[in-house]
Order: structure tokens, then sequence, then C-alpha cells
């Protein structure tokens, strides 16, 4: 998929005089400074505005969970999709408080759930196979997936894409990928994920070491993907794809959605060009991918907040929304030294 | 002034209890968690509400100013109040964002600001005297300012007050508090404030120095408040101590307004109970402050936000904001695991 570089040095510079013309001292705004010249950039406007922002959360089961990777039973993703949609769980609260459009979609969950308002079926299955046995999925479930993800996004209004996700066993799937796609020692990718105690986390260590030695030549993204799973971090692929394509505002949530970021950079390196990297997951090879993902070779990219999260739902994207929302709204409306007619700063202070 | 002690252990035990039960793995939501905990202790309840919150922004002008520790002339003080009460200031901008009622105290700005809506004419006089000449203010003079504070928060509706400032000086005022109530060395507490240069910053730093020697008799909180300003610290102060009186949640912004939080906390320590930390500054002595208001003796406070934020206004606080209003509504509106009908975790991992 081509997905265009959106470096435009005058525009940035635009951006960058109009920031340094607000009333304040420069640059005291920090980084929602270049946060706000980053949405100006992914829109190609000195003015940039979000509109109609769609939170998504993409759910599917891990035939992997049944290795005991998990702290939780499979059973609580679906449990887990209902509470989604009665709007009792995390992130339906917060896309309550912040006007996000919330849909849930069913990539693959075990159990199917009962269709209604709010709930996409784009199932691949009854959750992936496990990938100790073999893949998790195959290339052509996971090029599905794909296209349904880039289906979902094309659909949608607005120009901000939100990603939550949900899925018992994820972790382990985020975390072959990590491994897999970067090459840091599989330890340091796997951590407690819902709650593991550390007996538990040296067991899950050891499973996924067996899982990453079976697929030791899945090497490609696609392959890995496929090879580990899930049904929802490949949709979730598909959307982000899409939503770079449409320069759309993506909003990556914690260690699961940045792990499908993580795959579609490795297809289309611009894409974090979009991104938005809303929290540093309390999920310790978060921090490690966010070191993938900057904008430069050597510089990591930055989370918005550092609050010890690591529930995923898209919950840290939603808690980081409103920054992005005032980044735009300082932008906007915002008074110059000239127009509010106040002074700058003095040449030399004043003795 | 007699500030109780909020301590509540049965509180604390069924707050933590609810928190423990909402759908989410344990501790899930990370200092989200924390704050919606100490939320609800400031509210003596299990479902706590914020109500119409306050963001004053307290103004004032510093004779200090004069000696060439600001990059800014003392001019933009009352420039950046027309701004804030026309709307283009940042803190105007956020403020309509998060539905912040906002008010302006002049507090002392050395031209007269004109009267209307949104403003509070408290002024105590044309900008403090020079400290460098004298005390900034005399006794009298401070705790008239204090005294206004009070009486400000006391007629203001709601249960939040969201602090803010504006006065070209005041980062020197706030150095100079910091480094006589902690006896943290003068030159650690002393940074660029609106953006002074190395050479500037080492020339600040030479006045303060001298400033703290003319007042090394100073000892008190009120003494140095009184010593080194300013009128806008001093009624900040005051307002500092009735919100907590009145068991509001008090929202610190940036390196000015926590210095009125440590004047208020030496005067009555359980003040700091009802304060939440919005951001940590990007002004070098904002995190040795904060190192003085934690909960525990040994235990700085946290702030929400690290963003490298230093514009003061009320900026941070405001930014923040809507983290306090999702601690609240996850706190209010997150279905249990009974209620919702969600697993637990697994006594042991299924294998």
């Amino acid at each position: 998929m081509n997905i265009p570089d959106l470096t435009d040095t005058a525009l940035e510079q635009r951006l960058q005089s109009k920031l340094d013309n607000k009333t304040k001292p420069l640059g005291s705004l920090g980084r929602i400074e270049a946060l706000a010249l980053q949405l100006g950039l992914i829109q190609g406007s000195e003015t940039p505005e979000l509109l109609q922002p769609q939170l998504v959360v993409f759910a599917a089961d891990h035939g992997l969970a049944a290795r005991g990777v998990s702290a939780y039973p499979s059973d609580v993703t679906w449990q887990m999709v209902e509470n989604f949609l009665a709007g009792g769980a995390a992130v339906s609260v917060l896309a309550r408080q912040h006007c996000l459009a919330l849909t849930v979609v069913d990539c693959g969950v075990a159990r199917e759930i009962a269709p209604r308002a709010g709930l996409l079926s784009r199932r691949i299955g009854a959750g992936t196979a496990d990938s100790l046995a073999g893949p998790a999925m195959t290339s052509d479930q996971c090029a599905r997936a794909i296209a349904n993800g880039q289906e979902i996004v094309g659909q949608l209004p607005g120009n901000a894409l939100l990603l939550g996700e949900m899925g018992i066993g994820n972790t382990s799937a985020a975390s072959l990928l990590l491994s897999r796609l970067t090459g840091y020692p599989l330890a340091e990718c796997v951590g407690a994920g819902t709650g593991l105690d550390e007996a538990g986390v040296q067991r899950k260590r050891e499973v996924l070491q067996q899982v990453l030695a079976l697929h030791e030549r899945a090497g490609t993204p696609l392959e890995a993907l496929a090879a580990f799973g899930g049904f929802e971090i490949a949709t979730m692929v598909g959307a982000v794809l899409q939503a770079a394509a449409q320069r759309r505002v993506i909003v990556a949530d914690g260690f699961i959605s940045t792990a499908a970021v993580l795959v579609a950079q490795r297809l289309a390196p611009h894409v974090t060009q979009r991104c938005v990297f809303s929290h540093r997951s309390g999920e310790y090879g978060h921090a490690l991918m966010l070191r993938q993902l900057g904008p430069g070779a050597q510089e990591p990219a930055r989370a918005l907040l550092d609050l010890g999260l690591r529930l995923g739902e898209g919950s840290g994207a939603a808690l980081a929304w409103p920054l992005l929302v005032s980044a735009c709204a300082l932008m906007r409306e915002m008074a110059s030294f000239e127009s509010a007619g106040v002074s700058g700063p003095q040449s030399s202070p004043a003795v």
C-alpha cells in the first residue's frame, strides 16, 4: 500500500511561525505545540480540526490462550464485548465523556455475539488457532482481516481514528510480533499482561519462546502476523493503513494497538507520520515499540500520557483525546502578539 | 487556619474495593485510579462528582521586574489580562473547551484594568515594591491579599478550583519562596522563566541571591511571602486555604501556583490532601516543589501531565482537567464484574 511522505517543509515553517506568534513565551506549550504542528501536517492545513472522531474496538480470541498465557479466561473477551455495547466498560464511559463514536468489531471472538447497534461482524473464525501447534491463521485469513479493516475505516465518517482492542491472550501475540519484527530478545518483550504474577510471566515467556522457535521462518511482517495472530490485530493493521491513506489522524492506544501500528509501519513506513501515541503503557514492551516508531531513526516516539495504564480497549487513546482537541483549538483560536497588542520579549532585559 | 486531616481508612477501603471490582484488570487504570480515590476522599464520597469548576487567574506586577529578571517587560501583565478577558489567551481557549468558568483577579497590576465582566478588582497596590530595596509588601498588605483570596473563593460556586496566574517577574518570587521555605540552594530553584537565555538566567540568579540575603530574617511562611511577593501569590494562598477548608478539589498549575500551595501547606499541612498537581512544569524548580508536597514525607507529589509546559495562566490545570472528570466518570459509571457478568481472573491460568 502506498502511503505518501507528508514532509512539507514550507507548511512546517508556516505552522511553526504561527505557533511562535501566539501570545505565549516561545515554546511554552511544550509538546502540545509539537502535537499541533503534527496535526497541521497530517491535514495539510494551518488550521487543523478534528471531525467526527471514531473509536473502534477490534475484538477477537486467541487459540494460544488455552496454554495459560493470560490471567483471565477467554470467555472474558465476549463478556467484555457485551460490556462495551451495554456502556459499562471503561472505554464506554470515556467515549461518552468525549463524544467519541464507539464501534465494536467482532473480528473473530470465540463465541458469536448477537447483532445490534454499535457492533460490526467481520468474523474470520471463532478465534485464531493455537500458535504453539501451527500458524494462528492462514495467509488468506490474514489478508481478509486486513481487507476488513480497510473496508471498515473506509466506511466511517470523520478524520480521526482512535484504536482500541479486546482479546484475552493478545499481549502474547503483540510480544511475539515485537520480538520478531525488531529483533529485541523475547524475554524483554513479555510482560504481565492483564496481571500475571512473576511465576505466570515466567511461564508465559517459556510458552512464547516455543512459539517463536516454531515459527522461526515467519520473517516478513505478514508472515509474522499470520503466525502469531490475532484476527483483531490483523484487522487493526488494515484499519491503520486505510486511515493513513486517507490522512486521518490515528491515535494509538497501548501495547496491542501499537503492535498493529508496528506491523503497518513495516509495510508502509510513512504511516507513523499520521500516528499520535496516546500513552506509554505499563506493559514494559511498549517502550521498546515506541523506540521503533519515532519520527527519526534515533528518536523514539513520545507518548502524551504516562499514567501506568495497561487496560487497553482504547481507554488510553480516549483519555488523551482532549489534548489533541486542545492542540487544534489553540492553533485556531489563540491570539497573536500583534492581534492582541501584547509586547514581545525584550531584546535585552531592562535593568 | 484549621484544615482538618481527611484520612478516612474505612472510606479509602470502600473506594479501593469499588475500584477493584470494576470490569478491568486490577490496577490497570494506573494513576487514574489513585486520582479517583483521592477525589473520593476529598469529597467524602464513593461517587465523587465535579460541579461548576472555577478557573481563577490571579494577576499582579512585581517591582523586582525592573531589575531585569524577566525576558518580557511588565506591560505584558496588563496586556495579557486584556487578552484573557478578550478570549485570546491559551487559558481562555482551554477554559472554553472544557466549560470552565474563567475569572481574572487584578490583585495589583501596575496599570489599572477597566472594569468588566469576568474581572474582579482586588488590588493591593500598583505592583509590589522592589524586593531588592525592601520587602515586596507590608505584612498588612500580605494579610489583606490572603483575605481577598479567601473571600473570592468563598463567593464562587462549585466544588473545584483551578489555579492560574499572570505576573511578569513572578518566577523570581516563586524561586525565592521555594529556596527560603525548603532550604534548597537558590541556584537550583532558579530557571529561565518565560525564556531567558543562559546569561539572563545567570543574571537572575545573582539578583535573587542578593534579594535572598537582604531578607535573611524573613523565615516564617508569611514573612517570606511579604518579603518576596507577589500580590497574586498571596491572594492565591488565601484562595487555596479557603478552597481546602471547603473541601474543594484544588488543581495546581505550574511553578507559581505550586509556590502558593507550598506557602499554604506550611501554614496548614493537610491542604495538599485536596491538591491535584496537573503537570510537571518545564521550569526546573517545580520538580523540587513537588518533592515537598507529596502525600508522605518520602513520597513526592506526582503530577498528571509531563509535557514540558511552562506557560502558566492555569493552562496546565485546564489541559489536565478532563483527566479528573474521567476519574469521576469511571468511578460512577463503570460496571462491576458482578453487574456486567464478567469473569474475574483465573485462580491459576488454565493449561
